[in-house]
This record gives C-alpha cells, structure tokens and sequence, in this order.
C-alpha cells in the first residue's frame, strides 16, 4: 500500500471526546490535527449526545478522514458510569459510520502497546512518545492525546487482521 | 393542554429496538404503530448502530412524533453488556433529538407502574393492560410491547415535571 491514508482516532467520554487526525504513509505518520468536543453538562442527556455527535460530524467532515479507530473501553466499578460511556460511545462511532467511514476498535493494552511498547504506562509518557513518533504533533489534554495514541495504534494495525487480533486480545 | 400530542417510546437494545407510537389527548391514549428496528449480529459493532440509528430515524420521519421516551435502564450483571445495552442506548436517544424532539427518560419500575399499576410485574401483565388500555394496539413481541408502555408512561407525566420526578426516582 504507497497510498496515504487519513485516520481518525476518538477518544470517546460524556463530557470529553477527544480526537486526533493523522496521515499514514508507508511507515510514516504525520499529525494533522487534534482537539476535544464537549458537552454541556447542564444540558439533558440528548442534547448532550446530539453535541458529540455533531461535534464529531463537524470534524470528520473538516479533515476527511478515510478510516476512525475508537478504544474499547470497559468501565468496571459501576454500571452508570458503564452505561454513560456506553452512550457516549454509541455516538462516538455512529457519527464516522455515518460518514461512511470503517471504524475501528483497539482494547486499551493495544493502544498503549503501539506508542509505548508496553500495554501499561502513565499519561506523561504516552505524551512524550507522541512528541517522538510524531514532532509536530500539538495536543491539549489526555483526551485528544489518546485519541492520536488511538489514531497511531490503527496505523500500525490497518490492513493486517491477524496482526490486529493479536494486539486486541 | 387540548392539543393531541404524538409521542414515540423506544425500548433500546443492539440487537432489537422497540419502538411505539400513541396520541394523547386530556386523558384519552390512541395506538397509532408499533415496531422493532434490529441490527444485524455479523455486522461489526459501528454498522449495527448505524442500522439502529437510521432504523428508527425512519419510523420518525413516518410518524413525526412530537415527542420521545426512553426507559432508563441498568444492567449490573456484567459490564459488557451494561456497555453494549449504553452504545444502543445513545444511538436511541440521538436519533429523535437529531429530528428535534425532547426526549424523556423514565425508570423502569416507573414504566410498570403506570401500566401496571405497581413497580414490577410480568411480561405478559403488560401485554394485557397494554390491550384493555388501548384496545387497537397490535404489537409482536417484549420490545415492541415495552416501548408502548414507556409512550404510555411518558403521557401519563409529561407536562408535570414534579411527578415525573417521583416517577423516575
């Protein structure tokens, strides 16, 4: 495969959703942009879920992407914070498949494992490992910093099916 | 109020979605349509909500409610399933506030209660009470049935944000 291919990675969260765009070439990456879409917390749980949807609808119709990534994440402790992040979720790949786009999804230890080499790590050192893989990279917050993690992880990944199984397993 | 007002409940769920549609005026209930939306099992999880969404986006655009309803619901036994039963559950919730709708959310004890008349009971008690209190509804099945029953409880407490508030605690 020579051809580039833009890749969306989202982070997604109730509050938060973060996301970062980036172009793979060969193996080359190259960051292109980042951000967060928020929700009104004051607002009713629609309207908020209609805000990340449009948010992202907003982001994928700016950049174009090819392809989104969205990290499988399970929240363990309660089950109403499970279901608020299944919610926000839901939206979160319904708005890049609506798009027409193929989404994507990585367990957490996979993501990690493809900026870090490790399948655990702290926060700062996914930052700094951005910062190498990708130079221009410019990011605000944990939130759009995992989205490009998420981004990079399916750049690495993409293509290779069997290769894929194995990271998300 | 005099004016009759469309109101749609959606029983969310990945695999099966009800949907019911009824009008209310003063204290008189009408059936208007029932459904269910489903997704299709092999499909990855992104194409199924998108299934979902436009499912029911089409039930709504036939039969423009003016208003919308979603059961409340937990699942504690595992957080995969309280996960998949929140992705299914934002994508219902988007749909009828991407078309401008308010969308109400109601406990399920609250949902049997207003049916019912107490907070637990069995399926086919529904499907009774469903039939003495709108002798035209048709429904085929639990979810089709469930979300005429969450249209009902919304018509029973729209408008009184103090009970509905009671209802839902």
């Amino acid at each position: 495969m020579t051809n580039t291919i833009r890749i969306i990675g989202i982070d997604p969260g109730l509050r938060r959703t973060g996301w970062g765009v980036i172009e793979t070439l060969g193996n080359s990456l190259r960051f292109v942009a980042s951000g967060t879409v928020t929700s009104d917390s004051e607002m009713d749980l629609a309207s908020r879920l209609c805000q990340l949807h449009d948010g992202l609808a907003e982001v994928i119709h700016q950049y174009r992407p090819d392809e989104a990534a969205v990290e499988q994440t399970f929240v363990n402790k309660d089950a109403v914070a499970t279901l608020k992040l299944g919610q926000a979720r839901g939206v979160a790949m319904l708005a890049p498949a609506r798009a027409g786009l193929p989404v994507a999804e990585y367990a957490p230890n996979a993501v990690k494992k493809s900026v870090i080499g490790v399948g655990h790590g702290e926060k700062q050192q996914i930052h700094m490992m951005l910062k190498i893989l990708m130079p221009k990279a410019e990011f605000k917050g944990n939130d759009a910093a995992d989205a490009l993690a998420i981004a990079i992880c399916h750049a690495h990944n993409r293509g290779g099916e069997r290769f894929r199984k194995i990271m998300a397993g």
